[in-house]
C-alpha cells in the first residue's frame, strides 16, 4: 500500500493525528529504568541505550493504538555510538511489532551514491560483500533536508514507476527561532526561501499520490507559524505536512492545523515528543507521583482532544 | 591549538591541500580483504564493517603524512546499522592514533537540544546515567547543512570565547548536478540563496579566527563552479574552503583551487575520495595489478602536483 495511504488509514483508525516523538534523553528516563540500566550494564553508554529500549517501549505499549505514527530522533541514539544505533534500530522493531507506523528524523540528505547509503540505512538494501541487500532500519518515512536539490531527493524516492513503498519529509519552514536566517530571506518576484523549497516539493511529489490523494514526498512546516503554513499549502496542495513545535516548543492546536487542506481537513500529522514522553516529569514536579507510561498516555489523550476540537 | 590552525599546519607540514575521503563501498575493497571477513564473520554487515576498518587501515598508513585530513563519509557506514558505526569510530580512533585530522562528513543539522546531541555525537560530551561526559567520534570537524539558521549553528560550535576546538563546514555550493535547484534562486537585490548562506557562514565565524586568519566555521564550495567560487571568496574573507568534486566528481585542479585566497593562496583544502580508495581498480581495469594502497598512495601524489601545479 502507498505510505500515504498507509498514514492516513492509521490517522483514520486511530483518530489521531498525533505523532509521538521518542527522543530519549538520561534526563527524561524514570529513576527505576536508569537503576537497572546501570546495575547492568555500569555507567556506560550501553546502559543508556538499554534504558532507552526499557523506556520506549513502555512508551510504545501505552500510546499504541492511540497515535498515527511515532518519530524516533536520531540525534538522540547516534550520541552514544553503536551503542546507540542499535537502541535506535530496536525502538523502530518493537514500533513495528506494533504495527506502529515509524517517521526517522534524521534531516539526512546527500549526492548521487552517497544519497543511496542513506536510503539503504533507513529503507534496506544495502550490499554485503557477498552481494545480499542487507536490512536497514526499517522506516516508512524520513525527514530529509532538500538543500542539495532534485537529484539528491530522487535518491531516496523508489522509482516513479512504482512510488510509496516509502516517503520522506522535505525540511520546508522549520520550528526554532533562527529558522527565518534563510528560509525567509525573499527570493523570486514574490514570496521565500522557502516558498521555493515548496515549490520544489511539490514538483518533486507530483504523479506520486495514493488513494487518498497525497504523496510521499511531505513537508516539515513548523507548527508556530501558521500564517505560513497557510500560505505554503497554496503551494503544496497535495503534500502531507509533518508539524513538528506542537507543545513544547510553543504552538498550540490551532496552529499546528493551520496547514491542513481546507477541503477535507486532511493532509498533517502533528508531532511532540517532550510534551508527552516527559510528561511524568511535569506531574512529579507539581507534586504527583504518576507511571511515565500512563502520563505519556493521559499526555497523548489531551493531545488528540486539542487537536480534534481545532479541527472540528 | 584552534581547529583551523592545526589544518594549516597539517597543510604545511605536509605540503598537501588534499582531504582523502574514507568512503568505502563493498565494490572497492580488494577481494583478500574480502574474502578474510566473510571467513570470519561470514556475509554479513559485521564482514562489511570488518572489511571497511582494514581497507582504511591500510589507506591510512599509505597516505599519512601526504594530506591534510580525511574525511569519512557517515553514510557509507551507518548503511551498515551499528556494525557500521563501529567501523566509523575505529576509523576516526585510526586517524588519530597515526595525527591525521578528521573532516567527518554527515551534513548533520537540527535544532536546540538536538543539535547537542548531534555535536556530542561528533565532539563528546554526551551524558551517561550517571551524568559522566561519553566520548564522541572525536572528529576535528563535520559537514553541517545550514538551511535551520543561526541557532542551529551555535549548537555546535565551541562558545565564543574560546572558538575553535572544533570546526564545522557549511554547505554553501554543493557539487551535484541539481544544486542549482535551490542554491541558484534568485534572492536579494543581487545574488543568490547560496549568496544569502555564504553571507550567514561569514557572519558566524566572525571574531572566531585563528593564527592563520581563518575561522572555525568553514563552507563547503563545490570544485566545478570555479566561478562561483571566486565570488563565494568575496563574500567569505576568512572561511576555510572544503572543496569537493575533484577527480571522479569532475572538477579540475584549477577549478579546485578557484575559491583559494587571493592575497595568499590559503583557505582551500581539496576533497577526493573514489579517485584515490579506488586507483587500484582503474589499474586493474587497465590490465595492471596493483597493491590498492600504494595505489591509493601514487594517486594522491599526482593530485598533490596537480594542485600544487595549479596554486604556483
Amino acid at each position: 500500500m502507498h505510505v500515504a495511504d498507509r498514514l492516513q488509514d492509521a490517522i483514520d483508525n486511530t483518530g489521531s493525528y498525533a505523532c509521538v516523538g521518542l527522543d530519549p534523553r538520561p534526563e527524561l528516563i524514570p529513576e527505576v529504568l536508569r537503576y537497572d540500566a546501570v546495575a547492568t550494564h555500569g555507567d556506560t553508554a550501553e546502559a543508556v541505550a538499554a534504558a532507552f529500549i526499557a523506556f520506549n517501549e513502555g512508551i510504545l505499549d501505552a500510546v499504541s493504538g492511540h497515535c498515527a505514527a511515532v518519530k524516533p530522533q536520531a540525534a538522540c541514539y547516534e550520541a552514544y555510538g553503536s551503542a546507540g544505533w542499535t537502541a535506535l534500530a530496536e525502538t523502530i522493531r518493537l514500533a513495528r511489532d506494533r504495527s506502529i507506523q515509524v517517521i526517522l528524523d534524521g534531516k539526512r540528505n546527500d549526492m548521487g551514491s552517497t544519497a543511496d547509503h542513506y536510503r539503504q540505512m533507513l529503507f534496506g538494501g544495502a550490499p554485503s560483500l557477498g552481494g545480499r541487500a542487507l536490512d536497514g532500519l526499517g522506516a516508512d518515512w524520513a525527514t530529509i533536508n532538500g538543500y542539495l536539490g532534485t537529484d539528491c531527493i530522487d535518491a531516496f524516492l523508489p522509482p516513479g514507476t512504482a512510488p510509496g513503498s516509502h516517503g520522506i519529509f522535505v525540511l520546508v519552514r522549520t520550528s526554532n527561532p533562527s529558522a527565518s536566517d534563510l528560509q525567509d530571506q525573499p527570493s523570486g518576484p514574490d514570496g521565500t526561501v522557502s516558498d521555493r523549497m515548496a515549490e520544489l516539493v511539490a514538483a518533486w511529489g507530483r504523479k506520486r499520490l495514493g488513494r487518498c490523494g497525497l504523496s510521499d514526498v511531505g513537508a516539515v512546516v513548523g507548527a508556530n507559524w501558521p500564517t505560513q503554513a497557510r500560505d505554503l499549502r497554496v503551494l503544496m496542495a497535495d503534500t502531507l505536512f509533518l508539524v513538528p513545535g506542537y507543545g513544547a516548543q510553543g504552538g498550540g492546536a490551532e496552529d499546528a492545523v493551520a496547514g491542513a487542506r481546507p477541503k477535507d481537513g486532511r493532509g498533517i500529522i502533528v508531532s511532540s515528543s517532550r510534551g508527552i514522553i516527559g510528561a511524568w516529569q511535569q506531574h512529579n514536579a507539581a507534586g504527583a507521583t504518576v507511571d511515565w507510561a500512563d502520563a505519556a498516555r493521559h499526555a497523548l489523550d489531551e493531545m488528540n482532544s486539542d487537536l480534534a476540537g481545532a479541527l472540528s
